[in-house]
């Protein structure tokens, strides 16, 4: 069990040492905490090894120079010339909510980005502004779209974060397929089938074998199969790619570039590296905030009194459950599994830092 | 069989009958046309009869004051004055686009307004001005959050369009449950059994009976169960609720007053009528337009040729089915079903005009 602060200022150190500014080792290292307390461990400390391998082979910027390359009043294409996606998509969403400040809502796509962790975190950023915030990325290809056995699309998940007034916010943070990778990846680990829906082999036959992936098999998008509409889940992921990727000028679906250095670079590009899209919308460009935020108190307490269903003790809101966890991981610790800790202590002695 | 040109001039007539202006008349059938060719005929002709006894009620206003309540550069609070839905939607579109030609972005969130069809329809419109066109709406309320029985939302739906250069644009309009409304009314009629995943009973236990919704059932939300993700379709659903209901000051999930007048109005509102939500996004505001249509082009090309799965001879793109319906239909007319048909002729009586 690890104390919050102390797997920040690690993560934080390694980035430093990896070359990163201050400044970017610091945000760098809050979204991996906020993955973590969040509860998608999957977003977190697992992930500090793909980016330190992807930095020792080069293909990472440390030192970017993350800039507007486009814009209107409401919106802004930004370069994040191969960031560390943290980097990138925090610039992003402060140009959004600047943008929002004048034109009402502010629009940014980016482009040259890599894995920024979880989309909630920039969505949420919004929050203190008085606005809604909006954050979509596209992510490597796992994803076939409907009656397809071709992986096409990313997990593409889209988060949503709306301010109330003394209610917690609305914070919606889900992929647009039904189950996340990750969490496959815990059921093919401990040997376990998975339901009907949520992967299919390399004939587009179902499946309930997560290591269907490693197979030639690929996920099935939000709905799962046709009949229970899997051709929607498709629509949004492939908005979210089109959104992310082809308005500024990022890899789309299948160029995606993979987000771990065991995977070569792709030989074909259609832009420049991974693309994510921000939203932001200041409430009072539609009505007095206050009025609003009341009125997100009692939409968020007529649904939380809506009627469990048998065998439930309550109904959620979207950002409930991330809440509850972070609440008691910030108390309690956070776990990481041993072979993560063997990995970062690797990592630490590598860069000549410590981790116990 | 009916040639399109025949019931768009009778729908014309029908609402010009109910004391609408030619011009309002004129969009209110293309959208009930548009529906019918585009294969979505439960938002069209059939709804007619409902549009007449809501006015006959006096629930509908035919000479609306649709106005701008409220805006920023990129944002503005439409209030539809309790307009036929098609009416307050299509000017709040046209508004959006003026946005986005000055601002880049154009938000709109419209209140007092009633059911409008399809969303597609005002999505597509931001298409001839080289725009990304999005349309939300929510609808009456007949489906649960997860682990809910209440039924707390409408099938909401999300419609997005987006230009292409040389193929048909994309286009995406689909309701955030697994499947429309209408198509369990179909299967209701005909004594079918749906695919568990769609409703459940009033205690929250899976049916495969879609008469279940007039026993105190509820529809569930995209993804169907738990282990399908629904609360991924509960986010969406919330989402599109919260954009067009309490960002505008409309009725929000439980409160959106019947879109027909045999069910009374609710005692309580939390806002005026039904709400929408409207986005334009001027694609130069983000590159060249050229460039990204081009981009489109080859996004599309390339999901088109991806691998159909064994039983399937091609992979679709959004907008590829209602388009190939509206081609068969323009040609070869609209079928009306004979209780519709019937329904119609009641109404063109007692308003003094001719349906066959």
């Amino acid at each position: 069990m690890y104390p919050h602060k102390y797997l920040f200022d690690f993560t934080k150190a390694v980035f430093e040492k990896m070359g990163c500014g201050e400044d970017d080792a610091n945000i760098i290292a809050d979204v991996f905490i906020a993955a973590e307390l969040r509860g998608h461990a999957s977003h977190g400390m697992i992930r500090i090894k793909d980016y330190y391998q992807l930095w020792k082979a080069g293909r990472i910027n440390v030192n970017p120079d993350v800039r507007i390359i486009h814009e209107s009043p409401s919106t802004a294409v930004v370069d994040g010339d191969g960031a560390v996606g943290m980097v990138a998509a925090n610039r992003s969403m402060d140009i959004a909510i600047e943008k929002a400040k004048t034109a009402g809502t502010g629009w940014v796509a980016t482009r040259g980005s890599n894995h920024f962790g979880i989309a909630g975190y920039y969505a949420m950023k919004a929050l203190k502004h008085d606005m809604i915030g909006i954050c979509l990325t596209n992510a490597n290809p796992l994803v076939a779209p409907t009656n397809s056995i071709s992986r096409m699309m990313g997990t593409n998940p889209i988060a949503v974060a709306i301010p109330a007034f003394n209610n917690p916010p609305f914070v919606a943070d889900f992929a647009t397929t039904p189950i996340a990778r990750g969490k496959l990846a815990v059921a093919e680990k401990k040997g376990e089938k998975v339901p009907y829906g949520l992967v299919q082999d390399n004939t587009g036959k179902p499946s309930d074998r997560p290591e269907i992936l490693k197979e030639g098999g690929s996920m099935l998008t939000l709905g799962g199969d046709n009949l229970h509409g899997n051709h929607k889940g498709y629509c949004l992921s492939a908005i979210v790619d089109i959104f992310s990727a082809v308005l500024g000028g990022a890899n789309f679906g299948p160029f995606v570039p993979p987000s771990v250095a065991y995977l070569p670079l792709l030989n074909e590009k259609t832009g420049e590296g991974t693309g994510h899209f921000f939203g932001t919308m200041r409430i009072d460009a539609f009505q007095p905030a206050d009025g609003f935020k009341k009125m997100m108190d009692k939409w968020i307490d007529t649904f939380r009194a809506s009627k469990p269903a048998e065998g439930y003790d309550k109904v959620l809101i979207p950002g409930d459950p991330e809440r509850e966890k972070e609440k008691l991981l910030v108390k309690e610790g956070i776990t990481i599994v041993s072979a993560i800790k063997e990995d970062l202590k690797v990592i630490a002695k590598d860069l000549g830092i410590n981790f116990e």
